[in-house]
């Protein structure tokens, strides 16, 4: 079987640090070509510092890390600290500095590279604002007959920054609006889905038994992340969005979509980032989405309590 | 008990058309002061014809019907023939004009009226795009302190004439936005309430064997409705929306709401008309709204079924 | 010859105190039928307040004035007590109460019946947000047959209340977009001609010369105008914008036009109320506006000393 | 003296060519560190062909030329064939295939690594859509303290393109805005300044009196230039937009300038892309734009003669 070459665009983030694990539990069939940050969660650098300490943890030490835009491409940048904590991956008691170094090259750039040298074409997570992704299509948009298809989590026919708009595309609409206008093939996980993979006190608690040094990072994470999401969101556990992007290069049967068009609101006063989903076909605009609506949860916590198990002879 | 003083502003229109037949079968409840009409499902001629005509056949001979705002506040209009057929209420055999006659008076007009002379305050009940409603308001803001409670089928946190926006606001989001704006109490009921009253092929044979004039007047009018919401948006059978504004006012258990902010987008290029619905409690805004997102459906058909049987000895 | 049965819809306002003044004194030419007020410059209590007062000063006492919108269509209402002061007409020593008093018509419903009744089509003189004068269309779209022309204050290629809007049509931007769409005639006085007819102090002396009570009226709005207009705008005098809609009434002549296409912006974020007036041509759109772009000054000032000289004997 | 040392980036385009002339003959004063192109009066791939075979023309050798970017950062590409011809550079008869070669280095990277490696803070002069300026600021925003100033074409209180917009921003606005929020100092010549340089039959006769093989040249681009703008515009000749920006930097006194806020528009119905230039201070937002209102004309057909006459003993 063939693995699928992913780049990993991402600003961990309780659910990013969830889905790299994800990631690195299953190089069986995905083979991670890249990380790369970006503004958003809180800031680049920040998001960076997270990313290989992440890497540290699960020892991911020759995939390059590369920081990317500490600002959208058009609007002033906006964090999600009441959501994140401080360091953006508050609840773990995490070194001030990891171990593992970030490349000097720009994610732009380094995309860009690992694009122009793949033989085949390329699969991009994209787990937080598009801006770096947006970027390489900007800059050079023949790049994406390179890119096989991109799994993002973002958007949802409802917010959750405002009521219309998701955090990663509030964040960067217009990055949004360039991926969604590119042509290139696109699966969307949004809150509609990710709202269903709520990792209530029962997961944890499932995970907690798993017992390892992974597995208690996790527990650590998810008990500030659930706080959070009680607190601001009233939900009984928080949700592992981005994690639904892994878990579905991992099993894609464990999704179902609708292929529908999907446009990106920029000039709203009260929808800014919005993603106006066609569920009922309305628009007659041809789909440019696989839009994810339903998780087979079974599934999801089946996979994440094995990859987690994976860690524990490392 | 006291009746509450209705005023229904509407577009008929299949449901708007429903809602007038549930409402005079439960004038026990409600007392209809003035029906009036607003371009919409068709243009303002036809839907004042099929007011008429509605009123005709439920011998509703007293009650003042008024013809209103023939275009939208701010933009241009538009109609949704391809929804309730050329006349706004295909179907039924309907002679071509009926035996009531419109009073002279702008609905504007007739409406500002009645609240300046009613003792109390008065509600609305909108089933139409509310460019009316809006009118009234900004003429004489003063008058809302005479408006109990603004009743209205319009928005949703999904829309069905765009991904985004629900046909009644698209048509003049600017004049939902100066009632949402108003400060008058607000009941609304969107798509995510209005999309549970389907009329599936056993209610419609439910209503069929009530065997009167008006059951075989609704059944003609659900054939039709059911056949075009089967065909554009493939559902089982039409909702009733219109008809939840009246069913609310005689038995308001019947629905449950959440007080909520909604801000009207009249900027967006993607969302014109859509209502941001502050569920989760984002935005910090004072709850503006009060929301209806479920619907008792058993309680929701016996009420049509009984209020279709006390036309039989009529 | 026949005289031009004029309504001014209005806010005043020191220039549109100047306007009525100009059109009492050449009733030969001009027959005002109603005077009707909005709000704008100041709130419409006072606007209509001032209208009554400047009636009183020169006995117009058989036009009926009638108080018409306080708020705009959609926005929230905007006022500009930093330019005319906190009663919207200061300067003057005026007394608190008025003698005329105003119709208990609303504005928008004089209009309209004045115009049903009217024999010929009328002008409208608008020199004020353009509320009254949209409500009027939009209530009964088929009035305009009976609208000669529309001659109006507002707009421009630059603005004085934003740097794209003028205050006008930042006010009420809808209102403007509903007029400017109308298909009525419309002769558009903007800043790029209201700002040629500056009163200087040469030109506040020549009226002080005529030495009559409206004369001394006048100089003590303009010395308080202009006042303003050098603080704010570093003006050598306050350009007396809306006595160019009475002017042009009188003497066509005075003014030079193009005849173009302008657009009313609404959807903005710097720009909301501005005039995209196509001076180049650029858009291809049919021509919907006289637009007026050069002043004969000397014609202007003659006008307006010949106009106050005849209150002398009065 | 300093010279200034300058990167141009540009999409020749008539005035552009110009621009690079002018700067050539002007290296006692100006160092020209590289030449960047960039999609707007035709495809970026003209474009750079056009500017190579500038090159070749006036014996540019040794500076760098780069491709950059062929396309917005959000909204779709718009070009000006219908001003400058097919080619983007109509008129003389040349070469299909320039001799000089372009860098394989993206603009982005090359105006990024020059900066980088430069002491000194460089200007950039911007005579085309602000997208690969944008781009580079977007992706290192610390790189503005390597920029002294941005000296650039573009915008003005009316448009050419639009009503309210200028070609090169209402092709990309967003760049603009990136740009005009960088806190980087701004000299911006828009239409209000760039109009008062047109190349009248008189100039070009006096160019071609210089006869020597650029006066050819350049008498061949303005007679295209010119038909295109007496066609479309009616104007007596083409204004040489871009050369305004290399003529202020030889002889900054040529023009005077007003210190003020401007924003860009990016949400407007009729407005995308406008200048939102606050000359009267309406805003209270600090200037962030030396706009130039005033050419001294003399001056500057003086230095163009002077400038072209350079090139006889070449
Ligand atoms: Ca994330
Ligand atoms: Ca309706
Ligand atoms: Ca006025
Ligand atoms: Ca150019």
């Amino acid at each position: 079987m063939n693995k699928r070459n992913i780049i990993m665009d991402c600003d961990p983030g309780h659910d990013d640090a969830i889905a790299m694990i994800l990631a690195v539990a299953n190089q069986n069939t995905l083979s991670i070509e890249a990380i790369t940050t970006v503004g958003g969660n809180v800031d680049v650098e920040k998001n960076t510092l997270n990313a290989l300490k992440v890497c540290d943890i699960i020892q991911l030490n020759d995939v390059p890390v590369a920081k990317g835009a500490e600002r959208p491409l058009v609007k002033d940048i906006v964090v999600a600290e009441s959501i994140h904590g401080e360091s953006g991956l508050e609840g773990p008691n995490l070194p001030d500095v990891p171990t593992k170094q970030a490349e000097s090259v720009h994610a732009v750039d380094l995309i860009s590279d690992k694009l122009h040298k793949s033989n085949g074409p390329m699969t991009i997570v994209a787990t937080g604002p598009l801006t770096n992704v947006a970027m390489v299509l900007i800059k050079e948009p023949e790049l994406k007959h390179k890119i096989k298809e991109i799994v993002l989590m973002g958007g949802g026919t409802f917010g959750n920054w405002t009521p219309a708009a998701e955090f990663n595309f509030y964040v960067d609409a217009e990055a949004a609006h360039v991926v969604f206008n590119s042509g290139i093939p696109i699966r969307m996980f949004g809150l509609d889905v990710t709202h269903q993979v709520q990792a209530t006190d029962q997961v944890i608690s499932r995970i907690s038994n798993i017992d390892n040094h992974v597995s208690e990072f996790i527990v650590e994470l998810l008990r500030f992340f659930n706080k959070t999401y009680q607190d601001v969101f009233h939900f009984d556990g928080a949700p592992i969005h981005d994690a639904c992007t892994i878990a579905y290069l991992i099993d894609p049967a464990m999704f179902k979509f609708k292929h529908v068009h999907v446009d990106i609101e920029t000039k709203g006063e009260h929808t800014y980032g919005m993603t106006a989903v066609d569920r009922l076909g309305v628009t007659g605009k041809e789909p440019n989405v696989y839009f994810a609506y339903e998780a087979d949860t079974t599934k999801f916590w089946d996979l994440l309590e094995r990859s987690i198990a994976f860690y524990s002879d490392k």
